[in-house]
């Protein structure tokens, strides 16, 4: 298996997500979501594309959160997902990641939910600054 | 190099923290605090552990941020965080981390600004939930 040509989605399935002012009212859209592409995958929507549940991603307040990892690349996290909304957008995003060098998808070819739902980006390891001489 | 027992710590150089009301009253924390780790690295404050300084770790409304990463860890990006009032305390932490097997710093472990400042983690690639027979 090569790593460099695989994408992990990581998706948060600890996320409460408020659906009404009770102290019950929310619900966890994560699972939702792991579901919906769990079945695009098994319809033959992607290869190469690893969905794996994730008890925390400890972002909390941005429900649901996923991840996209891949050998030798940038991480992204991405926030304000919905399984219904986004699941064609996740799995669009996650077969452009896979196909750059460094995971940092062209911005024409990211759907608008990555757009707008940045949370956080993590170089690979090994990565070094623009211009460092090693 | 055994990445295994090592840790990089990322530093994000692109926030901009503000100091008051006027456009250009901010200033960029992380350069501050890149300075200080390297400053205490040299002293001989830790082994094993690497600073580098990235351009934008795209949390921005947290300044100033870091990633601690390891090979086969999670990831922790933690935020709210200054080079004077905690640069040992990520050194702390980064050597905690490194002890680790899979980086997740045990509570007692971890610095007071880590345990409010944690923004995201990530899992490493393979990583499976548990319970998962694979």
């Amino acid at each position: 298996m090569s790593e460099r040509s695989d994408v992990t989605i990581f998706v948060c399935v600890a996320c409460r997500r408020r659906t009404g002012e009770g102290e019950r009212a929310f619900d966890e859209p994560g699972r939702a979501l792991v579901a919906a592409l769990e079945e695009r995958l098994a319809g033959g929507a992607a290869t190469g594309v690893v969905v794996t549940p994730v008890e925390c991603l400890a972002v909390c307040s941005r429900p649901c959160t996923v991840a996209l990892s891949g050998g030798g690349k940038w991480t992204y996290l991405v926030g304000d997902l919905d399984a219904e909304a986004h699941a064609d957008d996740i799995l669009a995003a996650a077969k452009s990641f896979a196909a750059t060098d460094n995971g940092i998808i062209p911005w024409k070819e990211r759907p608008q939910a990555f757009r707008k739902g940045v949370v956080a980006r993590v170089p690979p390891l090994g990565f070094r600054s623009f211009g460092d001489p090693s």
